[in-house]
């Protein structure tokens, strides 16, 4: 018994529910002046280590918060409250990505309006968050030099739908023998014009240049 | 519209069909006397890397044959081809994992009683491929040293469903200041008593052991 048909029906109605959800969301995020970010990457790309140095550092001038999505443990959760901004974990159990729903309710008890930036970190996966609309103002693909400049041409989708990539663990790049040019060129040829961020959250190279584009688009100039 | 009870019905019904045709596969594979072994991962944890090397390896005296899943570009194909070995690409499209119904398609003209060994490298992705049987032996597991510790407590459904797990790219391992303790601990977590191998496809190290206990494995012995 072939389910694909029907399948694809309840998936096209599944993704139109959450647009709607998303789409309130948004309206939310703009009529509180919070500027939202979500991250997504494989798992291991140093999501996770590059948002605790971005929030430590944001927090100084702005009101920041987090979202983090995993389907288990709520260590990154705990990694994150080391900068002393509020984060709230969400375990997905087996689901392999955020969806709208999710971010609604843990951010019920947030007053949104107090906050300047909120974060999203997904669950790692290159391939379903592409299709989850989460309300973010700002969609940021994160692939390190360890993965292989071939990501961008083997993950099209999520890539085209990024605002921003970030290259990470460039400090690494050496070591990996990373062809940065072919890098670009691929991730040129997923999202033409798209900005490129190369970020070592190690050691902290790049991450001001990142913060800077970041805090120039939350005030509505162009990246 | 809450869709969720319809979803988790055809879920349930579609995990049922794909795993009646991987018992028909997994006969069918028997039969022919073909030791398949599948390989997931996240993107980029190397799987593309170590099966060149073990393609190449095990053709010397066996006959090898493997399956390469991706949803865009047959670049993972042509890599794989340069051992000499028949391979196959899948390219899944928006699709995040394989299923038995693309490893039965693949291999329609393939003469399976000519083989000894049949590899399957999944489409990258530590979330999906876990609730997909294909039909395969022994199901490897990578993660590589540059993906962090904690992988197998925040991905755990995909370690439990593991036959071994290959920590790769272990000569990045000091580099990435990798904790091999922290990291074992988490797989025997996840997955107690799997047999771990550490290799790195790159220097070669550790692939010769690997294969000495996949023959053996593939010969009826216990891991």
């Amino acid at each position: 018994m072939d389910h694909q048909p029907r399948i694809v029906e309840l998936r096209r109605n599944i993704l139109k529910d959450n647009d709607l959800k998303a789409r309130v969301l948004r309206e939310r995020f703009a009529g509180n002046g919070v500027f939202v970010v979500s991250l997504v990457s494989s798992p291991g790309s140093g999501k996770t280590t590059l948002l605790e140095r971005v929030l430590t550092i944001l927090s100084k001038k702005f009101k920041v918060a987090a979202l983090v999505g995993d389907l288990a443990t709520d260590n990154d959760c705990r990694r994150l409250q080391r900068s002393g901004v509020p984060v709230h974990q969400i375990t997905t159990g087996t689901v392999c990505h955020l969806d709208a729903s999710m971010i609604e309710r843990s951010i019920a008890e947030w007053d949104l309006a107090s906050l300047d930036f909120l974060f999203i970190e997904n669950v790692g996966n290159l391939v379903c968050p592409a299709a989850y609309d989460l309300g973010e103002s700002f969609r940021i693909v994160l692939f390190s030099v360890t993965e292989g400049e071939d990501k961008p041409l083997k993950y099209p989708t999520i890539f085209h739908t990024a605002d921003a990539v970030v290259i990470s663990k460039v400090d690494l790049a050496q070591a990996v023998e990373f062809d940065e040019a072919a890098a670009l060129a691929n991730i040129d040829a997923a999202r033409p014009d798209v900005k490129v961020f190369k970020v070592s959250a190690r050691t902290g190279e790049g991450v001001e240049a990142f913060l800077t584009a970041l805090c120039a688009k939350a005030q509505g100039e162009s990246v």
